[in-house]
């Protein structure tokens, strides 16, 4: 007869076989890496988790998040243990075409998150963790496989920090040490109380174990659910436990097994057990919030208002009308105006201190429950979490982002507190939204599609009040642009968003008065953009100016010329940036400074205009011929 | 008769008063986050800071770094007070064209680099120590001022794991546990044990003490100076103390005070205390490390070699020809292939674990120093460290960086491993340079001129191995780029640069057999990029593809549309880049599916020879004008 610990370790067994098969049948991947966390798994999805695999979606599942992604094999190894995949695609690992990818990716649906960049799942884990207390107020738990290596980086103690002081009850950490990283030794090879000295001093319950020892493993996880308080385990455990040929050997790492036959044979052999994961024990449905009808904020034209402050009223209001809306913020909440949702509807905000990182990581999370997370900071520190911002596109999250005091208009702060390099930045993540408004109505209009978007949608909104444009209740929908000087004789474009449309809206009234009729387009949705409006402008005018107070590089400009590099005929182009590293100064010095306001924008222009000919031109013509 | 804290006390009283003045002349500005540290700095800079204000770039010079950039009004009052700068110029804080900006940088002569970024000082600081025992072996002392807000970033920990582990004696970092944020209380508060325990646990030595009491200011740094280790002053202090309006107050973050005339009467009126800076107490120069002829390695045409491993041995032998080169991994090195350089000049080798905003700021540090640091890793996790390449640039730092594994090209592993938006994100750094070589013995010829260029200079390296292009020894130059194949026939431009060169050729090969002959161009400077060459083949071919392995945002495609944006006539361009979610596969598979191989390059090069008509267009016509 068999006993329980006896069923723990032949599963443990089939994880180290499974994870060596897959590997050598891609010819890569990390077989030792899942093979030292093998007798952990092992353990924990017979007894611990709980989990529908039939109903990925049951909200009172609990949620494994593989941090150290690189032990995908070891996953999809469970996988096919608890009867989710078959074997066959199992095998597929690595494949073109398979959804059993090198790391996890939420392609598969029982992987909530992408994982690969490390120290990424723990933070996510807890978002999902503080979702599970503060939003969706379910019991399940969360249980985040983390790697000894990833252990170095910072992200991984800001989520030890926010676990600890939310005091996250439901969550736990294993971190699977076994000693080795991708060249060599770690900092703390197996010195398990230097991670436990970290832990505790962290708020952690921490308890030690040997990882290879399924009694000792089953004592720890029976401990990490009785105790308060978020719970690390400490395993000791060996890489490529149980297969001499790679057992704590160096330069083993991400390689599939030289003989993978004779590991087998050392392992036991194949074997067919099939898991049943226990279910979720309890039943509950998410907490959902009471809502409102939607009352955006109005804005009078002929006042002044910032966006920032717009968005942080629409925010207030589109989390009154959606119980799924939650806002996190980086300890800026007074610059950015989230606290104006912290305050109107505490229990669906989060504050996320000056770790970016986590901010964006407990957004991930937060989404993973189907909450609909905002996330603000000044849009220069968004930069801090570019790599989770990566992630979290590999992810399919829907997250939006919205990062405040942008470009040198900021004034006195100096480069260090400007976003100069966010438009170019989030541009180029996968299937991203950039929003970059003009006006408090049109971002008030804005905000709620952002909550109804896919992917990263990124709002980037200015500190300084600028004059109100539009009448409340304009539709200005994601993807289009707004004309907002045009007449037939146009003889030049500008194209401005945020901050330089008003500088724009300047120089068309300056170029007037030397009889330069100048259309002006609002790019308040850089992208998506509308091509068909910037395309009209340059077959209709010739010459366009762009101006944008970001680095000359990938933002407005660079997303002008984009949708033109195959139109004939092409337009003179003028690209306006902030080009020299700007200093301190009013917004107005340093806007002159940085030759992107009004007065540059008009010369600009007004050279363009010299070469096309201007007016002389018909819009029959070649556009931007030049005629001197 | 005075005592000599009596002069501490007032010297603290002078600094609080000149950080009111100083913020109150700009109208903005950190005076309460000042005052905290106010005595703090008071007695560093009378008995403990060894530096020579006179002679900034003396290497025994100990270094004072602000973590807490937002106390520049504290550090400039310090500045006043050593004589560095006149009172004048002092009240020209945040005033447009002084160099006593919103927050430090290294237009101050005594400034080793930007702060302002919260998280990143401190980190700097640990390089600079690790310079002073590793690299200088001098024995000056590094001094970092931090916020307590800050203490949330998790580069603070990756800043305390390394200096804990290297011993880096010194070290001393000085929390001001001010307790207030910019909107509230931060996580710990006054809990300085809290502070204490995690220091501890991170193999610090930790000392409590009263930031306000100048003699338990002073009992605890002689015990940082005694001590062995890094050491951490965690100093309980008030934010805005020494004036009841402000006193520990919320909400007086980051603005002038109300009555700065009241605030200074209750500190006791204007003082002109002068301090004297001991100066530093030893002889010594620098080390410097042996050195020899450089020798790059060679390839030999026609075999194949990765541009990875061509990176690591020239950096090795370009380390043996230069004392000051040094290398720094991120736990990878046998991917971006420093390893070679570890091996063959361990001195010069340093490990940053998986820890990448530490790698960043530890290069940082070192080239505060003079030293020339190469950092390398993955080039998709040079995204995690995102705000630290930012940030130095705005530091003026002199770093190369350098990251492997760019693209869909790395194959199986998927795409959390693929470097996607590196190119765009590096762009948009002031300043920086971005190459991409597409050959070994190029990329042997480039590494040499990173050394020597100024500012951020990033390579992008290719995982697989492809064709030897080039002889050993030609010359390729930063801001050049190489026409690979010309002919007076041409009717179209292939650009590529790295793996996408060599897809080009196989493109224009194919498109030779259809009688349609392609120019290729090797666009291995991406930034600085070479608009002549570029610009000529635009005139002569008048139609281009660019072919990119990365997000169509912001890469090689943006830059050459740049440098067309006014050409006249204007060729059509065809932009090819990574389209969709790249998954697993072999790197022809994902090549393919991404729409970027030389299949995809040749039938978008058909294309746009179908609209031009190709060679029947003759030079002098206008470029691309439709023929249908």
């Amino acid at each position: 007869m068999t006993t329980e610990q006896d069923q723990w370790r032949e599963l443990g067994q089939q994880l180290r076989v499974d994870s060596i098969r897959s590997s050598s049948a891609a010819a890569s991947g990390h077989p030792t890496s899942s093979m030292s966390a093998a007798d952990l798994m092992a353990v924990l999805i017979s007894k611990y988790l709980h989990y529908d695999f039939g109903s990925p979606d049951d909200p009172r599942n609990d949620h494994l998040i593989f941090s150290k992604g690189h032990a995908s094999p070891l996953l999809y190894a469970i996988y096919k243990a608890t009867g989710a995949i078959g074997d066959e695609e199992m095998l597929t690992f690595r494949k073109f075409g398979s959804r059993i990818e090198g790391h996890p990716t939420p392609v598969l649906p029982w992987v909530d998150v992408a994982t690969g960049s490390l120290g990424q799942g723990l933070p996510i884990a807890v978002g999902v963790a503080l979702a599970g207390k503060r939003l969706d107020r379910l019991p399940y738990r969360v249980w985040a496989l983390c790697g000894d290596s990833e252990m170095a980086e910072g992200s991984m103690w800001e989520a030890f920090e926010h676990a600890g002081v939310e005091g996250l009850d439901n969550l736990t950490a294993i971190i699977d040490v076994n000693r080795l990283g991708q060249t060599g030794e770690t900092m703390h090879g197996w010195d398990l109380e230097a991670y436990r000295r970290r832990a505790e001093a962290f708020g952690w319950n921490a308890i030690t174990l040997d990882g290879h020892d399924v009694a000792d493993i089953d004592r720890a996880l029976t401990a990490a659910v009785e105790t308060s308080g978020p719970t690390v385990l400490i395993a000791r455990t060996e890489k490529g436990h149980g297969v001499k040929a790679v057992a704590n050997q160096p330069g083993r790492h991400g390689k599939p097994l030289d003989d993978p036959d004779a590991a087998i044979a050392e392992l036991g052999g194949l074997r067919d057990i099939h898991v049943d994961v226990p279910k979720p024990a309890f039943e509950g449905r998410p907490h959902r919030f009471p809502t409102a009808e939607l009352r955006l904020p109005v804005y009078e034209p002929g006042t002044s208002e910032a966006t920032r402050k717009a968005f942080g009223d629409a925010l207030v209001a589109l989390g009154r009308a959606r119980s799924e809306i939650v806002a996190i913020d980086g300890e800026v909440g007074n610059s950015t105006y989230t606290e104006e949702f912290a305050e109107a509807l505490p229990e669906r905000f989060f504050q996320a201190y000056i770790a970016e990182q986590q901010m964006v990581a407990m957004a991930v999370g937060f989404q993973v429950r189907g909450w609909r997370p905002f996330a603000a900071t000044f849009a220069a520190f968004l930069s801090r979490a570019y790599d989770f911002v990566r992630m979290a596109a590999i992810s399919r999250a829907n997250i939006s982002l919205v990062g405040s005091h942008a470009g040198v208009s900021i004034g006195e702060d100096g480069p260090s507190q400007m976003a100069l390099e966010d438009l170019a930045s989030l541009r180029a993540v996968h299937g991203s939204t950039v929003l970059y408004p003009s006006d408090a109505n049109q971002t008030a209009a804005l905000v709620p599609q952002m909550a109804d978007r896919a992917g990263i949608v990124f709002m980037r909104t200015t500190r300084e009040k600028t004059p109100i444009l539009y009448e409340p209740g304009e539709a200005f929908v994601i993807g289009g642009a707004r004309v907002v000087r045009q007449s037939p004789e146009d003889a030049v474009t500008l194209i401005g968003a945020g901050i330089t449309l008003h500088e724009s809206i300047k120089a068309a009234d300056a170029l007037r008065s030397d009889g330069i009729a100048a259309r002006v387009i609002d790019l308040y949705s850089v992208k998506p953009i509308d091509a068909e409006t910037v395309r009209a402008a340059a077959r209709e005018t010739g010459a366009i100016v762009t101006v944008e107070d970001h680095w000359p590089e990938g933002g407005i400009g660079d997303a002008v010329l984009e949708v033109l590099a195959a139109e004939q005929p092409h337009p003179l182009v003028t690209k306006l940036a902030v080009g020299g590293m700007p200093t301190s100064g009013t917004p107005a010095e340093l806007m002159a400074a940085a030759g992107i306001d009004a007065h540059h924008i008009a010369e600009a222009a007004r050279e363009l205009v010299s070469r096309t000919g201007g007016r002389e031109r018909s819009t029959s013509e070649v556009g931007g011929r030049r005629r001197e």
